[in-house]
């Protein structure tokens, strides 16, 4: 069994593709496939109520399903359901998931139910839960290693090997009680905006399926949107996952370098550090983001993960009045006029709420995205071609720069990392001259959600990734309406890409799909961005 | 004013080598230069009584420079020194002790007498101090940037043009009522073990000047140990504290990455990132190294230094009985005997204590110097290169291997950054088996000190580099000892190297001289790794 490296040479990439997509259908258990004239048909376009309608969910996995994580573990651990009940109910409610949105790679049921025997029996025997998850069913980025199954990080390559490493944060998440359950789609190496590859296709988003669910974490944002996954974990480098929690319309926080264990989680580019990738929680609320936070902080993962910050959980209390500045707009791609109106609306409705509203520039903004288009592909390409090449795959067009670029030389790489230093010290320094400043709020796309093969810019996300901010993304409760959302007279294209942008959009195609936005702390102030997020989610509900 | 960039093309090296130093000695006072046949005689090798001796300074003098920087801080808030009489007396025997050792690069007394005073008028009108650090003069190693005065970081191309920037630490020492003085002399590029380079030249050892003060922050250790400053700041990435700590006598802490800022601190090779420079105190105690770590976690660095991570300064409670590990030897250098002999006893005496010893073996640290070595070198010493040859400066024959490299691509230095990490990880999981593990205790170097020109090998200090490990250095109160420090019969060298340190070591050079080691925590456990310091260093008192 290979580790990381390819070993599917003599093997046609397409067959590996109809080998990996058969391995998947078929660990789906026969009960729980879907027969073709019982699903949706092709243009049904919102599927989220496919769970209910399907007959296969009695009611009490319906209800188990519809709950939030928190309740979740607060049922298993009163007694009331069983983790086997539980388990049982999410893997069905993500089989059906995966069967109107392709959302899944890895289904490790049988696993899954087994383990959660043993911790219903621990219940059982001593009254007690092994950890604060007990019980709860977590879904997984495709990425996230589980010894017996591939990873396969949307490569060809890695499609079809189980590994035998596990990433440290499936472990943790295993001492805490957590069952893993599910693996979910990515597009290839992680490095494209909607979740596609050459494995296992495309992602659809459950809200309107000609829409994308986003990416990298967009298998994840699609179960996640169908409760098929009461939690979940993805990755984010440049976006992956806020870009897929706006698109669905749930909650994530990207949080700084060195906050989760992300050792051993795979990547199509080992050992780049310019930009560090890094891993969190996405989920329908909140309060199920804290679960994670807090109980993976506390659980001291600085013990397994070298590259971890000995930081337990902080308890944090807000100020009753907050200092917000707006984002408007980035100056490369302008918000589509339901962000926009998002954007507007919910600044006014803080500042009716007594908080302070000021304006943000896009200083450094242009700087941050042209030094992540060089950082991304400094070893021109290599990493990731060389894992295309070994199964014969071709580089899917949408990450052409990954074939185009030549290796810059690391002492071009000292210069732009130093580049990259400077302007978050200028960033920062401009934070404290905004003096009292709580929270950059921001799009955290230009789109409610756009069609698949429309996404064309990770601009609002990615300048927080050079920056290595902590940031949620988060659904405003305002939804796109293609009455109010339409582009003023007079609209300027400040280039291609937005020109693009607005031409793609169609007020029609995305009515009724929420619209998120994005929260934005300095670096390493997870805590104190949820606890604005929930403020700010709590007061546009009122 | 150029910032970094050398604007000295057009002069030969030897010239401004020659005006910098004509510039550093003008910058004496001339009341305080000592003629030359007042000085001590060449062969005279400990020159530590010589500030006593040569008359310039006072008794109350004699008395603040004999002070530890607690009790200066101390005495200046109650009121009993005031700032100007201490910096007085600092600059004073900063002053001599230059003249005896070759110290400093860059003399600031004007500017630090005109901010005591300052300090005093505060104090006078308030009654208040301005901050813990009140009056307490500290001295900076040659790469910290001061407006006003160059930073050569030991290149000539650098040594003339005064600086318009400010390192951040230097503000927050202002900031906590600090004031800066003097700076310190340093190796090219600070990539040497030794303090010497083609401007300022060598800065020998005051307890035996024959000896080297070890590098890179060399300048340092040597005014310290002539009680030319209370607190210096020096810098580390492959043991540039610790070394030179050891070579004096004197205390000091390499913290992890982020602890400290280091935010526009002078360096050869900007952008490097994959062995991080940490900046840390020096000083004459433990309680002198935490009054400086406090107070610095305490300021919120990371408010102004983006990569700071924000942890205030943590207080810790010791076990009574603490459990070491023992690294007699790495297995690429044996120690030199007086360190093989220090380590025994200071073992002994642990575990006669009551404290839990045990070996540590040297895994994976012969691979993490083979990592140094190739990451220093990464960009092919072009960094390096294109500031030597902006004034035309020949490269050391120390860093051969700056001139030898070639850039090794991104696509490589990711595989090392992989393997680095991947090292890490295995060395963090080896702690957590050694169960309740709470110190390395290693020699810092070979050597208790070694001939200025013999410094062979950084591969006790520079695993704890690639490790991001917090390591302290301390004298152990063990000095060496011509007549118990020989080598046993049927020694076997690694190598040429260690062959090198074993015939280079010579028992009666050495006579005397104290003998450090290294107490190691896990990365950022700096406040446990001080406490346990001084614990031991307490003990061993006893």
């Amino acid at each position: 069994m290979a580790a990381e490296m390819p070993s599917t040479a003599d093997t046609d990439w397409t067959d590996i593709a109809a080998k990996a997509q058969t391995r998947l259908r078929n660990s789906i258990p026969s009960e729980w496939r879907i027969p073709q004239n019982k699903l949706p048909p092709d243009d049904q376009l919102d599927v989220t109520d496919f769970p209910a309608k399907c007959g296969l969910l009695t009611d009490a996995e319906l209800k188990i399903t519809e709950s939030y994580a928190t309740e979740i573990v607060g049922a298993v651990a009163a007694g009331e359901w069983t983790a086997v009940e539980v388990t049982t109910a999410f893997c069905k409610r993500a089989a059906i998931a995966h069967q109107v949105t392709n959302c899944l790679t890895v289904v490790m049921f049988d696993d899954a139910l087994k383990q959660a025997k043993k911790l219903d029996d621990h219940f059982a025997s001593t009254g007690k839960t092994v950890g604060p998850l007990h019980g709860l069913p977590v879904s997984l980025k495709d990425n996230f290693n589980v010894p017996g199954y591939p990873s396969s990080v949307g490569f060809c390559a890695w499609a079809l090997e189980p590994l035998r490493k596990e990433s440290t944060i499936v472990g943790i998440l295993r001492d805490l009680g957590a069952v893993s359950y599910v693996k979910t789609n990515v597009p290839t190496a992680m490095m494209i905006a909607e979740s596609v590859n050459n494995v296992y296709g495309r992602t659809v988003n459950p809200l309107n399926r000609n829409l994308t669910s986003g990416g990298s974490s967009g298998g994840e944002s699609a179960l996640i949107a169908m409760k098929g996954s009461p939690l979940g974990v993805g990755t984010d480098i440049g976006g992956s996952l806020r870009i897929p929690a706006a698109c669905t319309g749930i909650f994530t926080i990207r949080p700084s370098f060195g906050r989760y264990p992300h050792f051993d989680a795979g990547t199509g580019m080992g050992g780049q550090e310019s930009i560090a990738s890094v891993h969190g929680p996405m989920a329908r609320s909140v309060a199920d983001l804290r679960l994670f936070a807090e109980n993976v902080s506390n659980y001291g993962p600085w013990l397994k993960d070298p590259k971890c910050i000995p930081l337990p959980y902080r308890s944090i209390e807000l100020k009753p009045k907050l200092k917000f500045a707006v984002l408007w707009d980035n100056g490369m791609v302008h918000p589509t006029p339901p962000v926009a109106r998002a954007l507007k609306e919910v600044a006014a409705k803080l500042k009716a709420n007594g908080h302070e509203v000021v304006d943000w520039s896009a200083d450094g903004h242009a700087e941050a995205m042209n030094l992540m288009g060089k950082l991304f592909v400094a070893d021109g390409g290599q990493s990731i071609r060389k894992i295309l090449e070994a199964s014969g795959e071709p580089l899917r067009p949408e990450m052409q720069s990954y074939g185009d670029s030549k290796d810059l030389g690391v002492y071009e790489l000292w210069q732009l990392q130093k580049q990259r230093t400077a302007l978050a010290k200028r960033y920062l320094d401009r934070w404290a001259a905004c003096e009292g400043l709580d929270a950059i709020l921001s799009p955290t796309t230009p789109y409610a959600a756009p069609k698949s093969g429309d996404f064309k810019t990770v601009s609002y996300t990615g300048v927080y990734n050079i920056l290595d901010s902590s940031a949620t993304s988060f659904p405003t409760g305002i939804f796109a309406d293609k009455e109010k959302d339409v582009y003023e007279p007079g609209f300027k294209a400040y280039d291609d890409v937005d020109e693009a942008t607005k031409n793609d959009y169609d007020a029609a195609a995305v009515h009724g799909i929420p619209v998120s936005l994005q929260l934005v702390g300095r670096r390493l102030e997870e805590e104190k961005i949820l606890a604005i997020t929930e403020k700010v989610v709590q007061e546009l509900a009122l």
